[in-house]
């Protein structure tokens, strides 16, 4: 075994995971199931395995990033045995469930599993707004950081595999509401002839000026103080909404979005907390269990 | 008539507009419906009214900040006489059509009207981060631009007096599907424990971070270049959004606000579009007219 550090999948952020682990000068071997995309990576100096055994066989380390969890079984199932005795380090995007079924697979296989969840985009990979969450066995944390820092900030949350990809999916809950409403806002400006490139420089900024109210809406939830004072009260935002609605329906824009948003405020509202603040909201997505 | 500014309506925004201009060395007069709210600014040096027509005698400009549309309507219509010949600047939430109305109403009467749309709470009143939107008459925007910007960075939008409505509802949509999204989130990592301070500490930054990709949507939307290299596909997110309520639902957590989003998606996908870039959700929304 060489001191090399495998990669296994070679997509988009594979390869820019495998790219900054060069960068940083270590030894690298690579491995793609098509194998067109291993040729820029093998042109700047890492080894190129034509089967995920070889790549296996070349590090104690593998790194995994791959389409989603069945494709983690594809690839990693036939070569279990070779992954004896080794540390898989899983990027690949799976549910909670998913990872704590890989960490199982791994445990019975002999393997050291470390989950991670990758909360930046290719392009962010080594820079410094790149953060991965990771969750498993902690020595495999402990004893690569030098590696996993190299591609942005590393965070630790416990032994149990799936919750990296539990924070993971609850941070993309946020950003794809996000994106959904921002596309909403632009067909909205857009009936009046304001392209959404003009939008998103107002909406970006806003939205991130915004996402400061986030931590008070947070103390409210954890305190479960929704009669406090100072906050936005549900009656409030319920006129929010129904404004926003129908100002939507007046210009022919649907609005899918905003519906199920106004239906937690005006469940809450029935239940009699109108007064109440408007965070209350997550009372009817947490009580569905 | 003095050289005050009167104030109808002092809510919470009514009184920071009133006491930021206050604060900037200027006359005010305030008039609220219910007279204990205009005691601190009475003591800070506001002339206080005790009727919306005496408060309207002393000022050439008139500030409104109602609650709604008709409570506008129920505090200026009987003053109608009174205001002619003078002008309204209405920061009320109100629809494009109700905006629309109210300035054909103002026109019926001799009024001069403003329409406005406040992009900030109430501390950020006079601050760096308010912003507020401006349509209808461009003669008073421009007579006026040394009060307006007393209280945030002052944009007009046109002559309509809809257009700062519209363009205010469109930027709260992806405020209000932001919050709801976090609270989804906040939801999901509460079933591990985790607090929702916690994960707003790191919710809010990557949110923040995640808001400099909608320069990228709004491009691809503008040019409906879905079919364009390097964009987030609709197959993969449709993959993302699966495993979000995969996870949502296995935690126990209501997956209702990311729903209609998923559909936007699977719409595209149905239609034929998978491989396109997910901002072709945008056609979904759209499309409703
Ligand atoms: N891109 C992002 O912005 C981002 C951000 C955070 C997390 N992630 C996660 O990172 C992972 C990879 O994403 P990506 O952007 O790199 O995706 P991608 O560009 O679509 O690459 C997918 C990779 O998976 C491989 N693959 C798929 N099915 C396979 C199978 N059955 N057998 C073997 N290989 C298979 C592909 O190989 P071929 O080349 O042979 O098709 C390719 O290497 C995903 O789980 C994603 O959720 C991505
Ligand atoms: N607060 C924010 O963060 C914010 C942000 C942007 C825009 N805005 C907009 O600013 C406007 C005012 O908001 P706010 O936060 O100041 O609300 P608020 O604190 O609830 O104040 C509402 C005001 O409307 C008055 N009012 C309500 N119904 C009335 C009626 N029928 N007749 C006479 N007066 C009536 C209230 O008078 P009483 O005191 O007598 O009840 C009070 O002055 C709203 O349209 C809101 O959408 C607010």
């Amino acid at each position: 075994m060489t001191t090399s550090t495998s990669f296994l999948g070679l997509g988009a952020m594979g390869s820019a995971l495998a790219a900054t682990t060069l960068d940083a000068g270590r030894r690298v071997t690579v491995w793609n199931r098509n194998s067109d995309r291993t040729r820029d990576l093998g042109a700047r100096g890492a080894i190129v395995a034509d089967t995920a055994a070889k790549a296996i066989a070349d590090s104690e380390v593998i790194v995994v990033c791959l389409f989603d969890h069945r494709s983690v079984h594809t690839v990693l199932d036939p070569v279990a045995t070779d992954l004896s005795g080794r540390t898989v380090i899983n990027l690949t995007t799976t549910t909670p469930e998913e990872a704590r079924e890989l960490a199982a697979w791994a445990d019975a296989h002999g393997v050291t599993y470390l989950d991670g969840a990758i909360m930046a985009v290719p392009e962010m990979i080594g820079g410094p707004a790149s953060a991965i969450f990771y969750s498993g066995t902690e020595d495999a944390y402990a004893a690569h950081r030098d590696l996993l820092d190299r591609w942005g900030t590393s965070t630790w949350f416990g032994a149990d595999a799936g919750l990296a990809s539990l924070y993971d999916l609850a941070m993309l809950t946020g950003m794809y509401t996000m994106f959904a409403g921002f596309l909403h806002g632009a067909a909205m400006v857009g009936t009046a002839g304001i392209s959404a490139t003009e939008f998103a420089a107002r909406q970006a900024p806003f939205l991130a000026a915004m996402s400061e109210q986030l931590a008070g809406l947070a103390a409210v939830v954890d305190a479960e103080d929704y009669a406090g004072e100072g906050q936005q009260s549900l009656q409030f935002t319920d006129t929010a909404l129904s404004a926003l609605r129908r100002a939507s329906t007046d210009q022919g824009v649907a609005d899918d979005v905003l519906a199920p948003v106004h239906d937690l405020v005006r469940r809450q509202i029935a239940a009699g907390f109108g007064t109440h603040g408007t965070a209350r909201m997550f009372e009817g997505l947490r009580s569905a269990r």
